[in-house]
C-alpha cells in the first residue's frame, strides 16, 4: 500500500488566466494497492459529504489517466486498487480533476514502478485537462508560470512564502468549468490585455520579491472575471470585505465559484466576513484557511520509485 | 546652466506591450539656461546626423512638455534656452519622444526651482505621451512594469544586472509609431493574450533571478510583433541571427524598426551578425552596444532642485 497526497489548486489568480497556478496544502490522499488481476477498482471518499462512491471504470478521470500512463509505457495495464480520500470539494475552482489526473497518473508510477520524465508527466496531465495551470502546481508545488512552447507545456515555479495565508470560501453549489467559460466572449480588446499583462507581470515580482502590498492592484483581472462574476452571487461584495478587513489580494479561483483570499493576518477574521456576505444571501458556505504547498509531488514519486528499485 | 541626462528607452520587450520599459545607458544631454524674458528658445543637435535644428516655439514637444509643466504650477512661464544634444535616433523606437517630453518637462522644474511630485510628474508625461512605457522608465531608471490604476499611471521598478548587454539594431530609415499602430487588429483572442501572459511572466521572473535562459521563451511575442514585422524587413532573419549567435532574447524595441537583443557575452558579434543581414538587404544601419541605466533622474532632480532651495 502506497499513499499519495495530490495538493489541490488555484488557478489564475486573477490576471493569470490559463497561465498561473498556485498549490494548496489541502490534499486528496490517494491509497494505492497492486492487484494481482488486470482490474482497476477506484473508490473515491468525499470527505465533505461523507459520501463513498465506487467508481465504474472507464469514464473516470482517475482511471483515464491511470492507463494513459501504461498507454504512453506501452506496457500492459496492472490491476490497482484506488481509493481516494478527497478532501477538496468537487466542482468548486479548486482543481478536483487536476487531483484525479495527477493521481491517476501517479498510481501508474507507482503501480508500474516506472517513472517518466517530469516533461512526459506534465503532457499526458495537459492532454487529459486540456490547459496547464492546475495539473503543473499539482504535480510540482509552489507557485507555477505555466507556458505552451511550440506545443510542448512547461513551467516556471516561485516557491511561496509560508506567512502567506490563503483564504478560500468555497459556496455550496457547483459551477462546471464548461458553463464558466461559456460565458467568456470570442474576442478580447488591448485594453484588456494590456490591463492583465502589466498585473501578471506585477503579481510575479510581488511573489519574488515578497511585496504583498502590490496584490491588490496585482489581482485585479480584466479577461475572465467581469463575465464570470455575474454566475457568482455577491462576488463584488465578496471582494470588499476581504480587503476591507485586510486581504492582501482577492480574486476568483480557477473558473470559480471558490474565491480566494491572501492574508499575512488577520486571516480568521478575512474568513468570516466573506462567509458572511453568503450568509447574507442564505448561501451555504465553507471556508478554508491553507498555506501554499511548494513540496514537488514529482520529486517525492521519484525518490519512492528509485528506492524500490 | 544645467545639464539634464535623460535615456533613450525601449519598450514592450516582446510580450510588454505598452506595459514594460527599459531605461538605456544612451543619453539625450540637455542643456538649459534662464532667460530674462518669456520667451523659450529650443534648439536641437541630432548627432546622429551631424543636424542642427532652431526649433519654433510651439508645435515642438520639448516646448510643449515645458509648458505644460509651468501650467500645473498655474504660475507665468519662465523664459529659457534649451538645446538638445540628442544621442539616440530620432523615430525608431528608442523613446526619441519620450526623451523630449521628460528633458522639457524637467528643464521647467529646473528653472522654476519646483519640483512636483513624481507621480504628478508622470501623469503630465503620459498625457503628453498617450502611453506610459517610454516616459516613465526615461524618467526613473531601470526596468518598469508600467500600470494604470484608477486613471493614475503608476510603476514598478526593477533595477537590472549590468552584465546584460543591450544590442540595439538602427536601420536608416524612420517608421511612425502611428503606421505601426495602424497595422494592429481591434481585436485578438484568448490564446494570443494567454501566450503573452505566460511570457511577461517568465520575463518579470528571468529579471528578478537573472535567470536569462528564460528570455528566448519570455521575449516571444503574439500581440504585436507578428503584424509589425511586415514593415520591419528582414525581422526574422536578423532575430534568428541574434540567436544563432548567442542573444538570450532579442525582440522589437517599441513598435520598431529597431532590434534589441539581449546578452551576457558575444555582444559584439551578435551586433555584426544582425547587421549582416541588413547589408545583404542594401540597407544601412547601426548599431549600439549599451547597458541599462538604473539610475532615476527624478532623484538626481530632488537633489538638485532641493540643493538649490
Amino acid at each position: 500500500m502506497t499513499e499519495i497526497k495530490v495538493p489541490a489548486t488555484s488557478a489564475n489568480l486573477g490576471p493569470g488566466y490559463d497561465t498561473l497556478g498556485l498549490a494548496l496544502t489541502l490534499f486528496n490522499n490517494f491509497r494505492i494497492k497492486k492487484r494481482n488481476d488486470q482490474q482497476l477498482k477506484i473508490k473515491v471518499i468525499d470527505k465533505n459529504r461523507n459520501k463513498q462512491i465506487e467508481i465504474a471504470d472507464s469514464d473516470n478521470l482517475i482511471a483515464q489517466a491511470y492507463k494513459k500512463y501504461f498507454n504512453f509505457l506501452e506496457e500492459d495495464l496492472i490491476g490497482a486498487e484506488i481509493i481516494e480520500e478527497m478532501n477538496s470539494p468537487l466542482a468548486r475552482g479548486l482543481g478536483s480533476s487536476a487531483s484525479a489526473i495527477i493521481g491517476g497518473l501517479a498510481a501508474a508510477a507507482v503501480i508500474s514502478n516506472q517513472l517518466i520524465s517530469e516533461n512526459d508527466f506534465i503532457q499526458l496531465a495537459v492532454q487529459l485537462e486540456k490547459h496547464p495551470d492546475n495539473v503543473v502546481p499539482a504535480l510540482v508545488g509552489g507557485l507555477t508560470i505555466n507556458f505552451n512552447c511550440n506545443n510542448n507545456f512547461d513551467y516556471y515555479k516561485i516557491d511561496v512564502d509560508q506567512n502567506i495565508n490563503c483564504i478560500l470560501l468555497v459556496p455550496d453549489y457547483e459551477l462546471k468549468t464548461e458553463k464558466l467559460r461559456s460565458v467568456l466572449p470570442n474576442e478580447i480588446n488591448y485594453s484588456q490585455a494590456i490591463s492583465n499583462l502589466s498585473r501578471i507581470s506585477l503579481l510575479t515580482a510581488a511573489f519574488i520579491n515578497k511585496d504583498y502590498n502590490l496584490l491588490k492592484t496585482a489581482m485585479d483581472d480584466q479577461l475572465h472575471q467581469p463575465y464570470r462574476k455575474k454566475l457568482i452571487k455577491g462576488f463584488d461584495q465578496i471582494i470588499s470585505e476581504a480587503y476591507n478587513n485586510g486581504a492582501k489580494g482577492a480574486a476568483l479561483s480557477g473558473a470559480g465559484p471558490t474565491i480566494l483570499a491572501l492574508a499575512v493576518e488577520n486571516e480568521k477574521l478575512i474568513a468570516e466576513k466573506m462567509e458572511e456576505v453568503y450568509n447574507s444571501l442564505a448561501i451555504d458556505s465553507t471556508s478554508y484557511i491553507v498555506k501554499v504547498s511548494n513540496s514537488s509531488l514529482y520529486q517525492s514519486l521519484k525518490e519512492e520509485i528509485s528506492k524500490d528499485v
